[in-house]
């Protein structure tokens, strides 16, 4: 490519914007000439604010979940249902599960689904930390508990809240047989007809599972 | 606002990219995350290359045009015509002329269009630096060449290049008004149909323009 710009340094930023995805050149140019307008102070803040997030940011050591410390703010609250792990993808999922407001246990962010296509085994996810998080839960309920560490409670339900591709189902399936040997309940969230959308416009598999996984309904 | 992510240097993270002009938290929480995955030695270039370009880019002292060097590579190049001067708003407007390859003269860069709705009046573009350099080199031009310093040839003449809007038209006739007194050709950008452009769909202004400007057609 040749040269295209009166500037290296412009060039330079130019060509890091253009890494990020979905922004192309002609976006990372428009980015490039606002910081430019912008006071050299602001501009230092956005990239210490990048550099600094990358470089100290930390992952909960029991969910995986994003932290500024060992363990993130939700492991660390003690009035949340340490009894109930819900099993998600990723961190966005974790938000989006949080913004439902529904469920008040404790999470694990995969960090991915298998995905052979794109050369993404088990190995890569963190899917044995899982299970060893469900094992150490019913070792130490089951001991006396006479260390002065306090024991973590049992998991006693395994939620799989994984996206409803292939990749999800072949996910949540290696972790059913990974998990079937524990004394621990394990279930998936419900697929169905989305709230608010049309019978008529959803797929006939989305229309098929709603209709074998119909709940009891009491007129509310 | 609540505090939306488990981590703080997330959150700051977020916010920077969100100041971003087209960028809602959404694409920025993306971004981040995109930036979370990569290595921290190329996140840190990233940062770099943005705080780096702020802080050490330069204007053409000349064109104000953006540059590395106090001169930009086209005031610099001896080979092109130095007596056509381009006016344009702004450094994305001169590579959008390079790029037509059908320009070799120098250029101007106002840095913006008068425009009194967003408190953007000539004092705040390089009008008077437009002015001052169509007056330099006719003073130059007229004197003995006796000194050492290479004297800056005549500018013959100025093409207005603005966007054919309110704004641009404003521009143009403040800057006609300054130049009428100097001795040189002020010319304007053709308005007409664009090429590739069906007649049906034009608007009646540009149409009405484009009979008035009409142009001799020899054939070809």
């Amino acid at each position: 490519m040749t040269q295209q710009y009166p500037s290296q340094l412009l060039e330079r930023a130019v060509q890091e914007f253009a890494k990020l995805p979905g922004i192309g050149r002609k976006t990372a140019l428009r980015l490039v000439l606002h910081l430019l307008r912008r006071d050299t102070e602001e501009v230092q803040q956005f990239s210490d604010a990048i550099a600094t997030m990358r470089r100290e940011i930390r992952f909960c050591t029991t969910c995986h979940n994003i932290s500024d410390q060992d363990t993130c703010p939700i492991c660390a609250d003690q009035r949340r249902d340490r009894s109930t792990v819900c099993v998600v993808e990723n961190i966005q999922d974790v938000m989006a599960v949080e913004n439902t407001q529904q469920f008040h246990g404790l999470y694990h962010v995969l960090g991915g689904l298998i995905s052979p296509m794109d050369g993404i085994g088990p190995g890569d996810l963190e899917i044995d930390s899982l299970v060893q998080r469900v094992k150490e839960s019913a070792i130490s309920a089951t001991e006396e508990p006479d260390s002065l560490e306090a024991s973590p409670t049992k998991i006693r339900e395994v939620i799989l809240a994984l996206s409803s591709t292939m990749e999800g189902d072949t996910t949540n399936f290696f972790i059913f047989r990974k998990l079937a040997s524990y004394d621990v309940k394990i279930s998936i969230i419900a697929r169905g007809i989305a709230v608010g959308n049309e019978l008529e416009y959803t797929d006939e598999v989305t229309l098929g599972r709603s209709i074998l996984n119909r709940t009891p309904f009491d007129g509310h």
